[in-house]
């Protein structure tokens, strides 16, 4: 067989795609990867062409049938719990199993006691436990403080009563709940004794309550529980993940059943508060810190069937008679990708960096130091926000520059989008959180006005902007430096920052929603100086030039976008656009085929067939189309009477007559 | 029952809704509605909330069943054929019979002689013969020069034998080829009988042929054809349409079977090309027209679903103790969802003045009047690209405001999104064709530099700024000012073309695929003064003040847009974010539920039920999810079982075993 289109190009490439692999991946994880996945590409259980065909429930049933085998697969290899989360995060798609890690566990360790993360953790090690995270309800989300759930302590029997009041306050959205677990760690608003108040109760907030709601031996619903599952969501997303709702309807449960390591309620109904109202922050700054990377790396399956189906897919020729052009030669074609190339490496290294600043934060919060704590926050705010926004809008565009075929499920970039676009949504709405970060930044402002010398942690440096603005001038020709591309995008921030100190100014009781859009220009602002300095960092420090090209791809690229922002912060734009398209230029066809190898996905880890690795699109294409159920004829004879019973020949009447 | 957030704005709108609708839909169509659509919605073989639990063969099937009760609906109610198409259309999503009626049917009547029309249409019309379009191949779709099916003429039996030669020729995407037709309208290379060739024949480019694939009778495919369903497509997208795919191997069919409007091929084997090579492009720009109205429209029902949910859905109140707010009130909400109701008006006026200058230049055609083809063609294209462009991405914008509840299938706006977001890709890649339009325009502008004062016509005119710029300032208050706008609007479009030229000057062999990005730029900034004028002009003949809000929120969005279009322009566009985001504010919820009622939807028109009209939605959401079969217990015992098997549990073992 001759070579294809894309392995010509890898021939020629210069990229060291190991080098770089080793550098997104680090050793560790590429030693998981080595040992976990092929055991699951090699089984044909975990075959991701056939679910497309597969309906709601079938979905779900499948969904567990896949859950089991991960478990047999653990048990027969041996596998770490490393091991196994790496199996479990490689199939991409959340499965019930991965909410009980994630949700649930991650939960009780950060706001159990000792005495119930020994009790409840090993529990759910062995699965005996299988856990869901129930928050949201269907009227209350966003709006903890709001929520309806209540959860009152019966100091007579040291029990609390939980209620959902009304048919709208059930739970709702809550992952794995649908049909898999037996248990849920439910946020309800916690009622004390409290004689002073007319109810004999005094709300005080939200609080977190286990709450066992499948009997453990038959899996049936029990005593005063209404449960069952939403049904599909957006773009068929989601399929594997049974989200549920919940009714509860007077459930008791142990007064240990409530979350306890930072308030608590005593066996006779006396409430002591958490000492410091941040430390419950940890898991939910640990939430969304772990976005960012993993839309980096969402993107980056995207992008590499994206750019090797275009260097796969030929259409027209330059001139008569000469072969047909790679449609990635195409300047409009290599303008929609290689930015989105260069934006999945700028979210996998912010996302690093990012878990790094959690982790020192984390290491200093054990130490009773809460002084990183705004920063991290904000900072994994908004990258939560930015990256999600942008790597979500880079896979639709990866998946149209593939022309009709991205629109065929075999693209595989569509399933990829629809499991990523709700990461805009949950872990705190982009829009919602943007006011938080918002205010961290005016917080700041505020205090540096009073303390003009307090010391600010890195990212927030640049703030000494807002109140006395270093001069600032461009060149058309120095839009490669690193310097004036990052002053330029803290001008942005700076600017957006200081419109909003004006109008707190003017009015200081305007409400932040008031400035949510506002807020959210920010927020992205805000990430965007983070994320590109990330790049640089990462460049400067391992000193790749094709990695040097592209990191300046991203740079160029993130300010062509913030132009409104920045010919308002009076920044001369002139030569950008152009210093951007040259960048663009700069990319050859044969080192995006390296850099996109350099990801080293396995085939099975890309869904569809269009981005196989060696290129050989249409009789791959040919063969899964063939062998479909609805083409092998196993529903054929029914397909042919329906659509006998349409056409007004006068042999259809026998069939309509059927239908 | 106490009223609804939403039924409380309404009862405070000022808006005339009645007059709005009778404006954008004439009072023809109104009548057609009103006929026909409650005929539909009270049918329950057309209620949407159930499809999404259909697989892909399921999906078919049903469609089928669609398909077989309108016909019945038709003969029953003695509908009309235009009454008959307008049911068709009311579904939304694209039914087989619909491809037989707009591809198959519309083909014929542009390209087929009068013989031809007469033997076929009425044919199509008792649905004897159901037709599809295949043009498209595995390896070849934009390139229809490139084709690989071939169309030999053999004089001795006046039969063409056609032939998709290697499994990648094989046509593939047709829709309604999958099950559904008995007939294909085969795009083919016509090769004819040349003695001066060594081969025998000469190719005289690709040429339309009707090609029977099933049997009448048994619906089985013909000898000589393989034929099948392509399977499912992104976001769980056109799924009532059986997408397929044919292998023709030595088909014969008679002469009169290629369809001879324009070129033809004599008994014998004589070719006569057409008489005016553009003569064919009647069909292809008609379809193109029609797809910036069904944008508009679409993108209508997305913006209504959205609007609605976030007046009826609260979250967080202002101040402790007073109710929560409709999120909608917040600036974000509004920021993203007001230009979106702004845009679905613009493209539904801009599709009208455009459909009406096509019917105009077929007019002129029929007389051989070819001069207005060029303007059409590259407004349609424009448009049809811009359009898809801007409500497309207005629709997932739409969906993410609500929300989590955006990302259920019950929002309904994610089914539009997956039904429309194909349009950027057929009827020519939106890429590969703003090309066609970058091309009228230099030519356009090659003309006026050797006739300055050469008439140009209307979408042209601006085009003499490329020769001999105006002077231009812009005033920061006057933004509001309709011709300021637009020539703001046209100054981008100079400078775009402007660049053009300067590139093709420098070097006129410039392959254009080379200037794909550009021309990509410039059909956006093309189609936008058209559609700015349009809404403008629609404003000014019917004076209605909300109207005349929305209208100049529309331009300022799109000037917005253009921030950086415009100072590249060397436009100044101070004041000009600032002019948009007040004219966001100009919009009250009570005008917004005014102007969303005035699309007239039937609650039965907007999939999910989010968008209900009485605003009851956590009412009708738990109705609904209740009652799907997996929480009917339909799938119980199987899931019970599936679940179990998890779980560490003793008891689970006989579970497993059974799984
Ligand atoms: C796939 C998926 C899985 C989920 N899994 C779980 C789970 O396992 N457990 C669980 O408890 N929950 C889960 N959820 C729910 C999720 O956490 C919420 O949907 C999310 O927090 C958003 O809240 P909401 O739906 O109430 O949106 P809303 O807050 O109602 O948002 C609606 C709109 O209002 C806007 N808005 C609201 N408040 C403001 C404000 N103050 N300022 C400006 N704009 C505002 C938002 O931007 C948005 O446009 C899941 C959701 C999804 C989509
Ligand atoms: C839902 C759906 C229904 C369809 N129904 C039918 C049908 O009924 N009958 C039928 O015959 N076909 C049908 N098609 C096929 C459709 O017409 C083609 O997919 C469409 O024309 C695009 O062509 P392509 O797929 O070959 O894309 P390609 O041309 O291969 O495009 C791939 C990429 O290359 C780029 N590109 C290609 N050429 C150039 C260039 N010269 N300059 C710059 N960029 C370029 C494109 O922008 C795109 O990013 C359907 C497709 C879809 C998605």
């Amino acid at each position: 067989m001759s070579p294809t289109h894309l392995q010509t190009a890898r021939s020629q490439s210069k990229v060291d795609s190991a080098a770089i692999e080793k550098l997104l991946r680090g050793p560790e994880q590429l030693a998981l990867r080595n040992k976990v996945l092929p055991v699951l590409a090699n089984d044909p259980i975990f075959d991701k062409t056939r679910k497309p065909f597969l309906n709601h429930a079938q979905g779900i049933i499948d969904s567990l049938k896949v859950c089991k085998r991960l478990l047999e697969l653990r048990d027969q290899h041996n596998w770490t719990r490393e091991e196994y989360v790496m199996a479990l995060l490689s199939l991409e798609e959340t499965v019930p199993l991965a909410m009980s890690e994630n949700a649930f566990m991650t939960v009780i360790d950060s706001q159990g006691s000792p005495e119930q993360k020994a009790h409840w953790l090993p529990r759910c090690r062995s699965y005996e436990i299988i856990g869901c995270y129930a928050q949201t309800e269907i009227a209350h989300g966003s709006n903890v403080q709001g929520l309806q759930t209540t959860a009152r302590y019966d100091a007579q029997t040291k029990e609390f009563v939980i209620n959902t009041p009304m048919a709208e306050d059930a739970k709702f959205w809550i992952g794995a709940m649908g049909v898999t677990a037996n248990h849920a760690l439910v946020q309800a608003i916690l009622q004390v004794p409290d004689s002073f108040q007319p109810s004999g109760y005094r709300s005080v907030g939200p609080h977190l309550f286990i709450v066992p709601i499948r009997d453990q031996i038959t899996h049936k619903p029990l005593p005063g529980i209404t449960v069952g599952d939403i049904g599909p969501k957006a773009y068929g997303g989601f399929r594997v993940l049974d989200n549920g709702y919940l009714h509860l309807n007077s459930v008791r449960v142990p007064r240990d059943y409530m979350l306890m390591a930072h308030s608590k309620v005593s066996p006779n109904g006396e409430f002591q508060p958490a000492k410091h109202d941040k430390l419950s922050y940890g898991s939910m700054v640990y939430l969304r810190a772990g976005i960012p990377a993993t839309q980096g790396w969402s993107l980056a399956r995207a992008v590499t069937i994206a750019i090797r189906y275009c260097i796969s897919r030929t259409q027209f020729s330059t001139s008569p008679g000469t072969p047909e052009n790679s449609v990635i030669d195409y300047a409009s074609t290599r303008h929609r990708l290689y930015p989105l190339l260069a934006t999945s490496y700028a979210y996998i290294f912010a996302g690093k960096e990012l878990l790094n600043s959690y982790y020192d934060m984390m290491d200093s919060l054990a130490k009773g130091d809460v002084s990183k704590l705004a920063e991290v926050h904000a900072l994994s705010t908004a990258l939560k926000t930015k990256s999600s926004w942008d790597c979500v809008a880079g896979m639709e565009e990866a998946r149209k520059a593939m022309g009709g075929h991205g629109y065929s499920h075999l693209s595989g970039v569509a399933a990829i989008f629809a499991q990523q676009t709700p990461a805009q949504t949950f872990e705190g709405d982009n829009y919602v959180i943007s006011q938080q970060i918002a205010r961290a930044l005016i917080k700041a402002v505020m205090l540096l006005k009073q303390h003009p010398q307090a010391p600010l942690p890195g990212s927030f440096s640049y703030l000494h902007q807002v109140l006395s603005p270093s001069p600032f001038t461009t060149s058309p020709d120095n839009w490669s430096n690193p310097s004036q591309q990052i002053q330029a995008l803290q001008k942005c921030a700076a600017k957006i920052i200081n419109d909003l100190a004006v109008v707190l100014a003017k009015n200081p009781r305007t409400p932040w929603t008031d400035l949510s859009w506002t807020s959210a220009r920010l927020a992205a602002a805000h990430a965007d100086i983070f994320v590109v300095d990330s790049f640089q960092k990462a460049v400067q420090a391992h000193g790749n030039p094709d990695l040097r090209k592209l990191g300046e791809l991203y740079s160029l690229t993130t300010l062509v976008k913030a132009i409104p922002e920045l010919v308002e912060a009076g920044v001369d734009t002139a030569g950008l656009r152009q210093a951007q398209e040259a960048a663009v230029g700069a990319i050859s066809k044969e080192a995006a085929v390296g850099l996109t190898d350099a990801f080293g996905w396995l085939d099975w880890e890309l869904p569809g067939v269009l981005g196989k690795k060696d290129g050989r699109i249409y009789e791959e294409m040919t063969r899964v189309v063939e062998e479909w159920d609805i083409n092998k004829g196993e529903y054929g004879p029914q397909l042919r009477e329906a659509a006998l019973a349409l056409t007004g020949h006068e042999s259809a009447k026998t069939a309509k007559s059927k239908l």
